[in-house]
């Protein structure tokens, strides 16, 4: 009933995160049915294929390898912030607030989803912080605060003592613009745990 | 910071229905960042240029046109059932219920989202039935039962009405499987004035 190319594509689509094959299959209509949609989609997936590449120093995506990030002279190469993926780097460079240098880690360890160390870029991570022309001096991580996101930062800063650097972590706490009473227990508990003098 | 094509190919993803620009990021990153993700889905929206087509009689998505439906003898050339959007031809398809011709309508009119009557093909269907070598003798409305819809089937009915074809449109009710205290007042209402002598 549904040509066979068309299901095939209504398969891929359903692959990519936050379409389910119902949405995947409205998608596909609309690609088909939508004058100049499928052509211009495929132009610019020719183009983003021929010109984007992954950093192999950071992990991060970029149209040079070293990316635009790791060859900025003026950020400071002194700092490297250890990040899921390639958006959570997006979103910290959003809010301005950083300046140093990036290590995309490509994922969290998940044992259900069968996500070990080996298949993360934590080796490279511990080559960067080794080598001697880096002269890295501390390590953030800025990974979720997820049961998995926690595991990762374990295993990270084991693998990463017997380099000396130092190794901290974001802050935990009551995120701006919240509201106490909507606050899980896990989050209160951290929050009063680190509570600060105020002003 | 996002490099260019990729905020172009998130931009082109965010246009599809079901994703938003959140989704889009996510999606293009997984695209970018999945062995093989990229190549493979430009393949498979190859292939669908150009192989699936638009049938110019029902407007229905085959390999060929006329398409596999129009062409077919064993079924019932003298029922059209008009739907909005293939994928409503599809779920008729897949009830196995319907063995007559289709007509894909191409949407409803909608004066918010600027959809007239000329944005459908609805002069199309006119000349269908009009055609003397077709002799369709009903038109059944298996439109959305929206306001939108609803009015779509007034203005078909309209130009329709001097071709003397028999016209009708889906039973409205209870659907099977649900539960009345869960249907709403307009259900209820339409399911209750069309009640039928039990058994």
């Amino acid at each position: 009933m549904v040509p066979a190319p068309l299901e095939q594509l209504i398969k891929q689509l359903s692959r990519l995160p936050g379409l389910g094959p119902r949405s995947a299959q409205r998608a596909a209509l609309h690609l088909l049915t939508t004058q100049e949609a499928l052509p211009q989609l495929q132009r610019i997936m020719l183009e983003v294929s021929n010109t984007v590449v992954t950093c192999s120093t950071c992990g991060n995506v970029s149209l040079e390898d070293p990316c635009h990030i790791c060859t900025d002279e003026e950020r400071d190469g002194r700092i490297i912030c250890v990040v899921e993926q390639v958006d959570d780097l997006w979103a910290i460079e959003r809010s301005g607030s950083y300046k140093g240098l990036y290590h995309v880690l490509g994922g969290v360890v998940n044992a259900l989803d069968g996500i070990g160390p080996d298949d993360l870029n934590i080796r490279q991570l511990v080559e960067r912080v080794e080598n001697p022309d880096t002269q890295i001096e501390e390590v953030i991580f800025a990974l979720g605060a997820s049961v998995d996101g926690q595991t990762t930062c374990h295993l990270l800063s084991q693998r990463l003592e017997p380099t000396g650097v130092t190794i901290t972590g974001l802050a935990k706490g009551i995120p701006v613009g919240a509201s106490v009473d909507y606050l899980d227990d896990g989050t209160l508990a951290v929050a009063l745990e680190g509570r600060k003098v105020f002003g």
